[in-house]
């Protein structure tokens, strides 16, 4: 293998490409970077097994010349490392040039590293998805659907499919849930062109992290193909591939409860920061509790910590409906659930002092998060 | 203690009052701040034992009201807590009011905080520095001084003393000196205004970290005052204390050699990115090293790992004079050293294979840095 470079867009690729190596991996060869010379153009590979990323090197990008080859052939090198290599050199391009036995050498300007590669023949095939169901979403509104649930996944390994995003299709369009059986965020997202079969797929909460570092807020569009075992999403000159969780993901559609016992609709950006400054002495005390009282049209929110101190709130409400309410939650859970909501005017429906109450928007139903409440009256 | 003040303005003063309070301290009341209000303003102050940081806010800043003082009164509230809630409250003005039980009541816009506050008798007295031997110096030139000298001290406490830096008063100016005892970096201050009785003073170089994060890059005046046991900086609306290190310090005079063998002249920023990417394989192989090779008027610098690689470039120098060179050294302690001379144009000054060498700028020896080098031959 033997090329020449531009050094600023081969930088940017292979930071995409890091986004799959994980330092823990077992199978030590994971640890690097596949570069692979073929059909006019260059291969990145990065995988930690999970999660693979490949990426497409053309020989032009808008009518400039980024990559010279000069002879085929391909190489494993040490991932992180060989990427700060090519970051601190000098020069608009970099010339690479591997020997039989993978030795590589890299110059730029008046430097010159010889490093040790592997053989790419030892390095696993990514998986095969077949093109069978796929839909088109642009990256925006790929990215606005991670936000708004995949923070609520379990952290905890105990039950591995909530660790997942579930994606479950149906003649109406997708809806997306998480939860780590405290909180629940769902989003819908309804249309003819994401009608599907009725079928669902559980994607790990950390393949949508990272894919969502890569993705940008804009209108290009992803292609999500999606396989027995495994999901592709194709972006630009990427593919990224996740593995899916298996198993049989709860139904969670019985959870909502129906028929309201106290409503209050409140501004989402002030009561959040409120949340968050009550939340203060809820932290300083070792937990996140934080009470919540609904009295003649007044809400307010409080906190104490024995050793610290007390505080109070008063709440800036648009409205209140319904009956008077005492409920301690999660503050972190709250924060979460306002973030998720992109809406200016949030409505909380309670339902009583021990059974989970609801989030939405105050004019949809796109978003709807769920939280339990906390036990402390 | 009953006071109003602009929020802003409190939490920019309060920040500052912060960089002395360590959470590791041994003594609880020192986690806190202690607040005290008399003769019309209030009084911050922050400690550690080792640092000490009072700032003086008076009612009006720039003709405009700051602060407004109902109730004189002092109270200490604990430190990093009481900052986050005055960050987290909304409203342009703050109110804070303690109860004959330091009891503080903090109310903004519709929140209410009560915290638990301790009695100010408690809190230990600060260092009295009497005003006898004392210099001014424009914070930039104190923050450039710190920059030259601060990371060459020992971060061991074996050698106490070597982890301050030695300001040394005599009638010329002022020297800066910092080792660790495998490099020194010593700066020059002349002129009649710094010329004092011969003295010396060890200043903790963790203080001189702290302090330079609160100065400002600009023509603001520092004062400075010393006394047998403590040094304040005064600077604006604050009092910057701190203890000196006792002991004597070593005699650094006679570590810096004559008459060079090897002299090389290079471009300080391209010589201080060459040394960066060498090191990289440097760091992979575990240790800092690298070698330089002087020959027929060509610089090289190579570094190897066994299992990595190599690496050689070749360096650009603006003259080498005198004999050829095989020399190894700590490649962070070069590029440290080349960052404290503020000059593009930097001379290294080599007496051989085993001594110590020396850079400089090419036209003045206000800062020398001195580096050993390491036995690899």
């Amino acid at each position: 293998m033997k090329i020449s470079i531009n050094r600023q867009y081969f930088i940017e690729q292979l930071n995409h490409c890091l986004k799959a190596i994980s330092p823990r991996t077992t199978l030590p060869i994971l640890n690097g970077i596949k570069l692979e010379v073929k059909d006019n153009q260059l291969l990145l590979t990065g995988s930690d097994s999970e999660i693979s990323i490949e990426i497409t090197i053309p020989t032009e990008v808008d009518n400039e010349e980024i990559l010279e080859i000069n002879e085929p052939g391909a190489v494993v090198l040490s991932g992180r490392f060989f990427v700060d290599i090519i970051k601190k050199l000098s020069g608009d391009f970099v010339e690479l040039e591997t020997n039989d036995s993978y030795q590589t050498k890299i110059t730029a300007s008046k430097s010159e590293f010889n490093l040790s590669g592997n053989d790419p023949d030892q390095y696993p095939l990514l998986p095969e998805v077949n093109d069978e169901e796929s839909i088109v979403l642009k990256s925006t509104v790929l990215k606005t659907i991670i936000n708004q649930t995949n923070f609520a996944v379990s952290l905890s390994e105990t039950r591995p499919v909530l660790t997942g995003v579930n994606w479950q299709f149906n003649d109406e369009g997708i809806k997306f849930t998480a939860t780590d059986s405290h909180r629940l965020a769902l989003r819908k997202l309804n249309g003819d062109q994401f009608a599907m079969e009725s079928m669902n797929a559980i994607i790990p909460g950390k393949s949508l992290t990272e894919l969502n570092k890569i993705i940008n807020d804009s209108d290009d569009e992803v292609e999500i193909h999606l396989s027995q075992n495994q999901v592709l999403f194709s972006y630009g000159n990427m593919r990224f591939i996740s593995r899916l969780l298996e198993g049989n993901y709860p139904d969670t559609s019985r959870l909502f409860p129906e028929n309201y016992e106290t409503k209050v609709t409140v501004d989402n950006s002030s009561f959040y920061h409120a949340i968050d400054r009550v939340s203060l002495l809820a932290r300083e005390g070792g937990n996140n509790v934080i009470r919540m009282t609904v009295e003649d049209g007044n809400v307010e929110l409080s906190s104490n910590s024995p050793e610290v101190g007390t505080v109070n709130e008063d709440v800036n409400t648009n409205g209140v409906e319904g009956e008077g309410l005492k409920i301690s939650f999660n503050s972190k859970y709250m924060m979460d659930a306002l973030k998720a909501i992109n809406d200016e005017e949030v409505t909380i429906d309670f339902f009583g002092t021990m059974r989970p109450f609801t989030l939405s928007a105050a004019n949809s139903d796109e978003v709807i998060q769920l939280i339990l409440p906390i036990r402390t009256y």
